[in-house]
Parts: C-alpha cells; sequence; structure tokens
C-alpha cells in the first residue's frame, strides 16, 4: 500500500484524488489546499488540511498546484528526505527543493474538472532520481490503470510543446471550421464525424501515412477555389501555411 | 427498392458500392469503370463494365470519378432524364450535364480503400433539383445508415473547405507533433490518448468552450520556454500564428 499525501485542489489534484480512492493499493492520507473550502466537500472521506504543518507522513507528496507554485510550495514543506512530486509538463524537476527526493509524475492529458476521465487513458510520464523512488511512483500509476513511460526532463518538455500542437492548436482549427461554416450558414456538426475519424486514423497510421487532400495532391485547382472561398485573411494565412507545411513534408515544396 | 449504377473505382466508389450491397433498399445493378480491372475481382457478384453504351438502366447513376471528370464522364453518358448525381465536396451540382436530372450525395468523411468505415459516421450532404430526387438520395443514404443533411452548393463548398482544416491541416499539426517529439527521443505515441480525447472533446462542447492551454490564458513564461524549445523556424512560424489565432479568439490580442 502506498501512502500519499494530495497538495492542490485544481482539476489535476481532484482527478487524481478520486481515481486513487478508487484503488486497493494506493491510499490517500491526507488532502491539503491553502483554500481549504474548496476540498471541504471530501471532508467526510478524507482527512482534510490548509495547514502545512499538520501534514501527514506519507511515501509520497504530490503537488500538483500551478506551475509557478511549485517551487515555493515545495520550499515551505516542514521536513525532508520523502519523496516530493510534481505533476507538471514544463516544470523542472530540479525546482522541488533539495530537501526532498525529488520525482515528477506528470500526466499527458488535458484535464478539465467536469469532464470524467478513464486513466487508462492518461499516460504518465515519470522522472525519479533512484530506482527505487521511479518504481514507486510507476507502480502508483498502474494503480490507476494508466500507462507509464520513464520520461527526462528534455524530453518531458518536448512532449508538453507537442501536446500544445495536437491539444491547443487543433482544437483551433477545429474553431477556424467552426467560424468558417457558420459563416455560410452550413452546421459544424457535420465534421464531427471527419474530426473523430482523425484523430482515429493515427491510431494505427503515423500522421505521414495518414494525409491526404488537396495540398497534399498538390491540387492547384482546389487550392485556388478554396484561396477565393476564405474571406477571412487571418483564416487565409492558417490555410497558405498549413498547406505549405504539408507540400514541405510529402515533398512537393520548399519552405 | 432504389436502383443504383456506380461509376468510378476509387475510394469512395467502392466504399458506397461494399455499403449498398449490405442493404435491402439498394440494389446496385452494375458497377462501370474505365478500367475494367479495377473492379474485376467483384465480376461474380455484380455486372461489371468498361462500356458506356452498355449501362442499364436505374433510378440513380453515382459518378464517383475524380473532381476533373465528372463533366465530361455526365456529358458523355448515352442516355437523359434520369437522375445523376455526383459525390464530390467541390465540383457543382451544373457540371453536371445538362440532360440529366442533377443530384449531389457528398459522403462528409476521409476515404481511404484500406480502412473499414462505418456509414453511421459518414454524414450525406444531399443537394437536389426536384423534392422527389432528395427524398430518393436522402432514402438511399438512410439505407446505409447515414445521417443525411440537404446542403446548397456555397454550404457544400465551405464544408469541403472546413473539412481540410479538421482533417489535413490537424493531420499536419499531428505530423509537427511527430517531428517534434521524435527530436529528442520522446515517443509520439504518448500524445495518441490526448489526441483522441481532444477530438472527443468537441463532439460535445464548442471548440471555443473546449481551449485550454497557455495561448489561451497568456502564460507569456510558458510560451516564452516553448519559443525557445522550437529550433524549427517553421515548427516556429506555427506555433506563432496559433498562438496568435487563440489569442484573438479569446479576446487577448489584435491580430
Ligand atoms: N490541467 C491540465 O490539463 C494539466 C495536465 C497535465 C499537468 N498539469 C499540471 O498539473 C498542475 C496543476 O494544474 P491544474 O490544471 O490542476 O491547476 P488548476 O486547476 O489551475 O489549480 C491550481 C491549484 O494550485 C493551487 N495554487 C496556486 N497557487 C498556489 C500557491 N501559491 N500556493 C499553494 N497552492 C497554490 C490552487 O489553489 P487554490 O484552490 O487555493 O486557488 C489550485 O488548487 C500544474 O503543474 C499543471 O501544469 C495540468
Ligand atoms: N477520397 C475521399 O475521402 C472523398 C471524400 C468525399 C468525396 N470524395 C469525392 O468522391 C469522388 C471520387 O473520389 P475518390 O477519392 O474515390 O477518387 P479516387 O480514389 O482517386 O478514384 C478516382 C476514380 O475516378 C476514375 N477516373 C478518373 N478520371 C476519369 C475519367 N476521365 N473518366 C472516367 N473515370 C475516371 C478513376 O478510374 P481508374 O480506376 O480507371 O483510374 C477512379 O476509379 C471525387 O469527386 C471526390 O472529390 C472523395
Amino acid at each position: 500500500m502506498i501512502s500519499v499525501v494530495i497538495l492542490g485542489a485544481g482539476n489535476v489534484a481532484t482527478h487524481l484524488y478520486k481515481a486513487f480512492k478508487t484503488t486497493e493499493n494506493v491510499n490517500v492520507l491526507q488532502w491539503y489546499n491553502r483554500n481549504i473550502e474548496a476540498i471541504s466537500s471530501f471532508k467526510n472521506e478524507v482527512d482534510i488540511t490548509d495547514n502545512l504543518s499538520q501534514l501527514a507522513e506519507a511515501d509520497v507528496y504530490i503537488v500538483s498546484v500551478s506551475d509557478d507554485a511549485v517551487k515555493g510550495l515545495t520550499k515551505k514543506l516542514p521536513f525532508e528526505n520523502r519523496l516530493v512530486v510534481h505533476t507538471s509538463g514544463t516544470v523542472k524537476i530540479s525546482d522541488i527543493d533539495k530537501k526532498h527526493h525529488k520525482g515528477v509524475f506528470y500526466p499527458l492529458q488535458s484535464f478539465s474538472k467536469s469532464a470524467k476521465l478513464d486513466f487508462a487513458n492518461v499516460p504518465i510520464c515519470i522522472e525519479a532520481i533512484t530506482s527505487e523512488d521511479y518504481h514507486l511512483l510507476k507502480d502508483m500509476a498502474i494503480a490507476i490503470g494508466s500507462p507509464t513511460k520513464k520520461v527526462n526532463s528534455d524530453q518531458r518538455k518536448v512532449l508538453h510543446l507537442a501536446a500544445v500542437f495536437v491539444n491547443n492548436f487543433t482544437n483551433q482549427l477545429y474553431r477556424v471550421a467552426h467560424e468558417i461554416t457558420e459563416s455560410e450558414g452550413a452546421e459544424f456538426d457535420l465534421l464531427k464525424p471527419l474530426i473523430l475519424e482523425t484523430a482515429k486514423k493515427v491510431q494505427d497510421l503515423s500522421p505521414y501515412m495518414a494525409q491526404t487532400g488537396p495540398a497534399k495532391r498538390d491540387d492547384k485547382k482546389t487550392l485556388d477555389k478554396h484561396t477565393k472561398l476564405l474571406t477571412n485573411p487571418h483564416h487565409k494565412d492558417i490555410y497558405d501555411l498549413l498547406t505549405k507545411s504539408i507540400q514541405h513534408t510529402h515533398g512537393r515544396k520548399k519552405l
């Protein structure tokens, strides 16, 4: 049984808490937040606190607070030589105060408080200094059904950056498609199955192999038609840049 | 029972043929392709031909050939006053020769010959001149389990354009993420659950509501870190443009 104290009450902390609660192998001893109101509804099922000096002794302290707050909060922890991990894609492992055993438990997903999430779909990127800590963090991930991967700080940084491309930027393309369709009274909803299919396709096929369409084929007639349809200059910039990008990838054009 | 002749043997024609074969209400009388070899493996289950003068009489002729070939092929058809439809997102309905009853049966999905496709996930955008033709095309779509939508030519054009954003461009963002991760020896595979989740999220939530991340938050520290990490100037261009786009959408910046 791995004993855990969770610090923070945001999206990630809350999802982790709920996931750990359902497992046999991880015991959440205590939940800390600077603002106790945020976790008060859980007071009957777990020891809650807003007082760092009352933190219980545990195998792992999961510091899941805003990136900027990780460093300061780990410094304020009134103990040493215990395993303290953060959950961030961008914060350095060395931002955890040096008096602790340090680790990272980075869940590579997009969390929002309302949406349910199956941790089977949340790869946990683990970084640790000792093999013992690594295996403890791995067991913690396995307990909630997550796949795990040993990821060093440089790799974690690029994964976080790549996540912005496949999550935030992709979502913005959906948004542009929404604007384009609405402007003609067409229904964005009609695109939803295609959105899903596009994401499913690269589960088995590389994005390179999965590519199709006018840019890849260098189908000038369709590219022209599209350029003329695009009345919003900003949409046009995106169209031009990503068309160029596809053509470069598929050997049609120099950048 | 709706009788159908399919013309063309590409991705769409082949998927349509297979889907119609499994239904009760649509009967594929004949399959035409200029190159008969492409459909010869079906000769025991359907009448195949490469001879336009031998086309059977049917309720609908589905011309699913390359966009550029639609006009010429419909002109060459040796009959008139029958319902002839194409399956293209960009070809005008008026490109179908004027001697025919014209229609469009545009499946809004990305087809590839190898991948299986459930037509429940293929919205059919229907355009027709008469209400009778419209209902016949609608029944044909219903027979294969597809949702349908009446879509005029302007709407179809913008849907096709928007499809390029959510399919080809999104796939290119996956490709860039692939390049970024591989360059640091990180695993693209770790991003796959996030890719799926991002697509699933907008099935119920508008892309506007679904957006998160450093650009939307205007989190300058992370945006700076990312910009420094991006060594490929082309990736940086995409990063900058889509970051600006998100900030514009969410009221952070003028374009
Ligand atoms: N959201 C995601 O999709 C996601 C995915 C992977 C990793 N992460 C990482 O997980 C961590 C938490 O992210 P989140 O999205 O869960 O955050 P969040 O929902 O914004 O919540 C932030 C939490 O941090 C606490 N906090 C902020 N400043 C603090 C300070 N100075 N001292 C103590 N506590 C402080 C807040 O406390 P109050 O309740 O008192 O305000 C709140 O509980 C971050 O490192 C983030 O990079 C997030
Ligand atoms: N692929 C998609 O994802 C998709 C999605 C929605 C709509 N569409 C539309 O569906 C239609 C077909 O697309 P596709 O992807 O299935 O095409 P495809 O796989 O490229 O196949 C093209 C077909 O057109 C035939 N063809 C080409 N030029 C011809 C000519 N001059 N005369 C007679 N036949 C000719 C080809 O015959 P040969 O076999 O003899 O070469 C081949 O059978 C297009 O209008 C396309 O815009 C495609």
